[in-house]
């Protein structure tokens, strides 16, 4: 099962994929999507949509996870993420994939094992956790988080749903 | 030429379509688009996404205006809003399309005179100004409003760039 995380901002979008074999966690590809921020905002959004599917095209994950977004205190910043998030969340969902959205300290959570983790713990423990990975940037490296997130939480949903069954 | 006007929300997403002959305004359509708060955001944004490229298949518009969001203080709603803002953007752009941003202010201003119009004004001259016009609800309306203020503050930049040529 491959896996594509998603980490949305108007400037820098980060994605990570991996791979998901016997409970196992292999690291695909990792990289941000920027727009150019001398553009319009119509614009930009294009660039970042048509990065996210070519990322989808070139990988071809089979789910897709999106962290839910930190409500900032700013509301131009929260609106400004806002745009770039739904972009985001649209591609994948387009594209025919299942969409899962994680809370920020469930991510964590499943990644460093604490809800209240530094973002450099969280960088610190996806290189652990996908060896040969780089996560160039932390915005790949928290994309890689959510996929994570997602594949832990997918596991948890099948076997609750076998325990019901 | 065809104007697309457009009033994003994530619930509801108002759209109306005018024709602009010689500086006069002709309604041509308007509507809403509804999206189905039972599905999952990435769904529901698709549907709102799904629905703008629908507007634009069927009306051919040569450009589109899209109203500034109103900043709630609420930083959920303003994330929503702001969600869906970013899908009805880009449904334009994708298209090709020039998308025009006007403020609020500026929108009210060219369709009742004042920029601190209440919403029921600006239906109503939005009705006088585009005789036959029905614009079934207040997001239809806002929609053609924003059409409206897109006709207009083209014209002046027009004469602005002559004057400047």
């Amino acid at each position: 099962m491959r896996l594509l995380g998603l980490d949305p901002g108007l400037r820098n979008t980060g994605w990570g994929v991996i791979d998901v074999v016997d409970n196992r966690l292999r690291h695909v590809a990792d990289g941000v999507i920027r727009s150019d921020a001398s553009l319009s905002l119509a614009e930009r959004l294009t660039q970042l949509f048509d990065g996210v599917n070519g990322v989808i095209a070139q990988w071809e994950p089979e789910e897709a996870a999106v962290e839910e977004t930190f409500v900032n205190k700013n509301p131009e910043s929260t609106l400004k993420l806002g745009q770039a998030r739904g972009v985001v969340l649209l591609a994948p969902a387009k594209a025919g994939l299942v969409v899962g959205e994680y809370a920020a300290a469930l991510v964590k959570q499943s990644v460093v094992g604490t809800g209240r983790a530094a973002k450099q713990q969280v960088g610190m423990m996806v290189r652990t956790l996908l060896p040969g990975c780089l996560a160039a940037t932390p915005d790949a490296a928290d994309a890689l988080a959510v996929a994570i997130c997602h594949a832990h939480h997918r596991s948890t949903q099948k076997r609750l749903a076998r325990a019901l069954s």
